[in-house]
């Protein structure tokens, strides 16, 4: 099995993408092969560095980057050999079973978008962001802001994308399915979470235990939660920053160290034909090994097929 | 001056009522007098216990209550003598300066629009809440639930109503407003927020500095953080979690600390005619002692004047 890796892609590629891959290929000796994709110029002297450690990693060179402040669409056209261009080819081509990348997270869903598309069946694929449970164990969260505006039908879609992860990857088994909401009460928030309630109550495929509140993001009450991208993308980011504040004030918890992006290293793009995983601009040499981890995992596990037949209906 | 307070609303009233009321008296000796209202066989040997130190009370008999689990217009219509509507009735009427309860929000707000009614202009009131700083201080964020679901001059005017509340009553000086947002670009966002930034970018009343993320919510960047009350919702009770989760822990630090509902006592409304304040359900002695002081500070500020001004043109 090959985990691809966008080696220019993240704040501080390529020495920390190719130090990842390292401890990555370590990790997954005789289990899966790193691939590295990215200008050989820049990468093979840092593969020397690292000597025999690196011997087992793949390096497909790609000329091009698209750099982070760059129009997604407009890049990811115009840069066809561009690490996340080639990278999504490979994926589409079956020549590697998951791609990862710390670099432009719009250039990122532009390719699942347009390379490897989505599953038949599947509105809107989303991002989804694990988030660590008080008493153990991690949910989901989705989507993180793939879709800043959602109709129902694609919140009903996070639902059961989210519970298959939870399910095939996580081992969560009959994951719960809860909706973000701002009351408990089946009558109370939005239009949009009004009928994603009466959606997902009737849903065959997943075990909706109903409305969830922003309290209950980190108690045992769901597996799965479930929002638009916008409500997403702010918990998400709000979340982040209880952490970054604790890690300023020096207060350390198991819990809450849980928060760093780093113990899970990516977000997977769910709903798509193959696994992307796209990782934090800032990615550090461990955050991009348990990318690469979590690329894996999802490989291992037929994610995309248990997805693809799940919708095939 | 006199400042009411719901006797009978809360989890633990009419105990933790009275205990707080006496403390506010003490606070508030010479500037203010608390007038309780409830029940007068259940509050009046609760007052008698504090002897002496309760003697400026003034007790207001209202016979019946909202109870926490009731619909909230049905029962303001149906309970005129509850202390909910007595004390509406008394805001409305001049009586009292402010008017504080730990009750039923539902009835609260209810009684916020039927009885003091929203200020001619204002198109919904929103409930406020206050956000610690990082670097010190409270930012305000709003609504944080009285309209779920809002057009975008409803956000437009959040903007105003928390801005003039900033400026009049938590002595900030030409408040930054933040639109809260998933990018800070100007195109990002829902429909929504993008109209919103429209609005608020060309609005001569508010300092508006962009958009934000969930990231900046205890930073320096916004004074007052506008959203939708869905968004607001899940927010706020995302950050009582966290200081639950820490409490829990005995993770005890100043900033985190400031978290604790306790430490404000509660959500102003805002855009109605006079000053009324909505506490949580589980409020004690402190939370409703500082409740009391807010509504002073309120009615001390003008802020209601402040904002009938500002809507007349």
């Amino acid at each position: 099995m090959k985990i691809a890796l966008d080696a220019m892609g993240g704040d501080f590629a390529p020495q920390a993408a190719v130090d990842g891959a390292v401890l990555a290929a370590q990790e997954l000796a005789g289990k899966a092969q790193i691939v590295l994709i990215g200008q050989e110029s820049a990468v093979r002297p840092l593969l020397e560095q690292h000597g025999d450690a690196a011997a087992t990693l793949e390096l497909v060179p790609a000329s091009q980057i698209i750099e982070m402040g760059e129009h997604p669409a407009k890049a990811y056209q115009q840069k066809q050999d561009s690490s996340i261009a080639v990278g999504y080819r490979m994926l589409h081509a079956g020549e590697v079973e998951a791609f990862c990348s710390a670099g432009n997270t719009g250039a990122m869903l532009v390719g699942a978008m347009f390379s490897v598309k989505p599953v038949p069946g599947v509105l809107r694929p989303a991002i989804a962001n694990f988030v660590p449970k008080l008493h153990g164990g991690m949910g989901i969260l989705l989507d993180v802001g793939a879709n800043a505006e959602c109709k129902p039908e694609m919140l009903e879609q996070f639902g059961e994308l989210g519970s298959l992860y939870a399910q095939y990857v996580l081992g969560i088994s009959n994951p719960k399915v809860g909706l973000m909401n701002l009351g408990e009460e089946e009558g109370k928030g939005t239009t949009l979470t009004q009928a994603v309630h009466q959606l997902l109550k009737v849903n065959p495929h997943v075990n909706f235990i109903g409305n969830i509140e922003g309290r209950d993001l980190f108690n045992e009450k769901a597996d799965v939660i479930v929002c638009d991208g916008y409500t997403g993308n702010v918990m998400l980011k709000m979340a982040e920053s209880v952490y970054d504040i604790m890690a300023e004030k020096q207060i350390r918890d198991p819990f809450f160290d849980k928060f760093n992006y780093e113990a899970v290293g990516g977000s997977p793009i769910l709903g798509i034909n193959d696994n992307a995983i796209i990782g934090h601009g800032v990615s550090t040499p461990v955050a991009i090994c348990n990318m690469l981890l979590q690329g894996y995992q999802m490989a291992q596990s037929g994610i995309s097929d248990q997805i693809k037949n799940t919708f095939k209906s």
